[in-house]
């Protein structure tokens, strides 16, 4: 064991690292099995960068957990079920929902780093701020789904409810998931208060309708 | 262009690389999908672990394609048919298939790289060595298979005739390849000769054979 696991963690941190844990390996197939769909060999490819970048976020917190002293793999078990729930209810049915996939998921997992940043303790930080700083080569999936939305101005209204339900899918996994782990619910919210865990999720309701605007698309 | 472009190599080191790019990128793909149906989140990381490699191998192909001057698109085109044709008729249907075909693709893909770092030019030696030094790695494979076989040693009849296909759909779309790309035969194949064409397929063949008895399978 190393010396930073005997400082003997908030439950909280181990249950939250590994959520976000498998988020990313399952985002990363899906992102990369998905690549086999793309239209051309470069969007393959900058879809492939994507998830190969979600990939090594899994390491890291893989590792992070190991340092802690918790298997990665029991760790991880409690959230798979609502998580391969979520991707299942999720699955994309063309080119451009895959995009709104991916941008949609980039996004709000960029919001929970973020919000979980502010609330674990220092030793959590540096990898939260590593994953951060990767940010915005999500720039590739903008781009594509503007080239869809300017070849078929009609799109538009079509991917707004796709967008519209992949939220509303995450946000009742979250719920469900906030249920029955009280302790990652006390690590992210001051005082585990139910109204402070509603005002976390419409920041990210806000987050996500401000990210689909900058798409010309409506939340 | 990069002073190394300007050595304007054989027409042959840009397709034999494009080549490799494009299975990389497709193996990828492939293995990540796949992961979403491992048994375990280990084996789904162990998966992920080898898919991440194939990407990191295929942006050092790309990076090469880029400083020999050829757009890495362009060039990979002429191989997605064939690669493709691969990839679609030897789709696995089982978790143990799945893993015959990390284990077949990655070793064939090994000895595809030996026998090129023989022929490519001194410039693209380092890139040959990069991607085998980071051979090895399949082991989680080894072991997950032997563990299928230990549980269910019936199957080894059946996985044994999986092995066989795969490695004649891969011969098969490696000899169309070859009919259309006298330059890149021409690179790896001294002088041109079928008969040492055919002599570079009989020691893939044979580094296959010996590949799937050590898993006390036959080919």
């Amino acid at each position: 064991m190393t010396p930073t696991a005997s400082t003997a963690p908030h439950n909280g941190v181990v249950e939250l690292l590994a959520a976000l844990a498998y988020g990313e390996l399952t985002g990363f197939a899906r992102l990369a099995g998905d690549s086999e769909l793309a239209p051309t060999t470069a969007a393959r490819a900058g879809l492939g960068r994507l998830a190969a970048r979600e990939f090594r976020h899994y390491e890291a917190l893989e590792q992070r957990l190991r340092e802690l002293g918790a298997d990665p793999q029991e760790a991880m078990a409690p959230f798979v079920d609502a998580i391969d729930a979520f991707h299942r209810r999720t699955a994309p049915g063309s080119w451009a929902e895959r995009l709104v996939n991916a941008y949609v998921g980039d996004g709000l997992a960029m919001d929970l780093y973020r919000e979980a940043s502010d609330f674990v303790g220092e030793a959590e930080r540096p990898l939260m701020h590593r994953v951060l700083q990767s940010e915005g080569k999500a720039e590739f999936v903008q781009q594509e789904l503007r080239k869809v939305l300017d070849a078929d101005p009609a799109a538009a209204g079509r991917l707004s409810l796709w967008g519209r339900r992949l939220m509303g899918e995450a946000m009742s996994q979250a719920q469900q998931l906030a249920a029955v782990h009280p302790e990652l619910v006390a690590l992210l919210v001051p005082g585990d208060d139910l109204v402070e865990l509603s005002r976390m999720f419409t920041r990210l309701a806000e987050a996500h309708t401000e990210r689909m605007s900058r798409l010309g698309l409506t939340a």
